[in-house]
């Protein structure tokens, strides 16, 4: 079996994605949130691309329906929730249908629209994904959402987790693309403190800055949740 | 200063282009072979997109151009030069005009058309490069050719070897984005065995596989040439 990764949802060549199993990641923090919030009882995730369109689809849903996401980091009004994971606590998302927009995220998952099956994976469940992603059977690519089109350091580090987990879960070892070595290297060198090495990175100052800190360290913690949501016509659900 | 790597060609945000000096790299051989044929005495090489167009302006310049290039690595039926370096010595070269096309390098060359200075690095010129990209200081974008859309290995530790010079030549330090800072994370494990670590990796198995190791033991040569060929008005020279 093959695992390719791509360090940016924009970057993805369509004859990686045909037939395979795409694992999105955009750790800091979609699909982390979106992790926690079905790990919380929330039904089904809706994601959207734009504002205006959660708000048409939040209005389609009635009242079980609650808005999520973020731009520039930060809370849309009239929104629920903004982007942050500690937000989703089983007593406001129980039962609900969560509609949802991310600067990069929502836009990784639907980029991911021809692949065989879509995961969404974070630190938070890299075990979990990697063995469900196996269990598949298929090719894997791990789609790194990034920022805006640029490679951006959490997700290259989680593409590296979730890579040495399946070469540590099957035999013989799956062949990886250049970008997958390069992941699972990274990773190799950073176990131990992620949090630590991912200092002085893009998107992490730009959480920092905004007070995000303890989103940073808790979607840093690895393998906490053993669901794998999964994006199949429209909606992701576990 | 900023430094941005992009890991393929691709890739290049427009952003990142404008007002800054790139550096174009495709170590694995375009660059390499471009930088050795101007060390060797060739007058201007002429990159150009496809094999027809080559034939076209060879005609135009006459019986001083000579005809190199690749497709698949190999050489182009009716063309002087492959894509070896080792190929372009000083007496099939001195005061020739040479007309290329390789199928990663020459794109990405033309890709960085609206920057204000476009170098041409490898790892054979790395130390002449990094000092005369800082000699024009201004932001400098590293454009790993890369392979048909997905990086290719030792492309990017070259950029971490440019970007490792530059930081020791200059104060204060150049300011990193993600795929910088990985490449030269990744060109610290390796600096002493560049070869060996790219065993494995896709694009350096191919050229393996086509005979091609002398080249490869050629391009992983770190500062052997003292020159910075430049591309301007659809010519490189130094």
């Amino acid at each position: 079996m093959k695992i390719n990764v791509y360090a940016a949802y924009s970057h993805v060549l369509e004859r990686d994605m045909k037939d395979a199993t795409a694992i999105i990641v955009d750790t800091l923090r979609a699909t982390s949130t979106m992790i926690t919030a079905l790990y919380n009882g929330c039904s089904q995730i809706i994601p959207a691309g734009e504002v205006d369109e959660v708000m048409q689809i939040a209005r389609t849903l009635g009242s079980h329906a609650v808005l999520g996401g973020e731009r520039d980091s930060n809370l849309i009004p009239g929104f629920d929730f903004s982007n942050s994971p500690l937000e989703y606590t089983r007593d406001r998302l129980e039962g609900k249908s969560l509609v949802m927009t991310t600067s990069n995220g929502t836009a990784a998952i639907m980029r991911a629209k021809n692949a065989k099956h879509v995961l969404i994976g974070a630190l938070i469940n890299d075990v979990a994904v990697a063995r469900r992603a196996l269990e598949l059977g298929l090719d894997v690519t791990v789609v790194c959402a990034g920022n805006f089109g640029k490679m951006s350091l959490e997700d290259l580090i989680t593409a590296g987790a979730i890579v040495s987990l399946m070469e540590e879960m099957t035999q013989p070892e799956p062949e990886l693309d250049d970008m997958a070595k390069v992941a699972k290297t990274l990773y190799g060198l950073c176990a131990k403190d992620i949090t630590g090495f991912l200092a002085g990175s893009l998107h992490y100052e730009e959480l920092v800055k905004n007070g995000w800190e303890k989103d940073i360290e808790y979607c840093c913690r690895q393998g906490i949740m053993d669901i794998v949501p999964v994006y199949a016509e429209g909606i992701i659900s576990v």
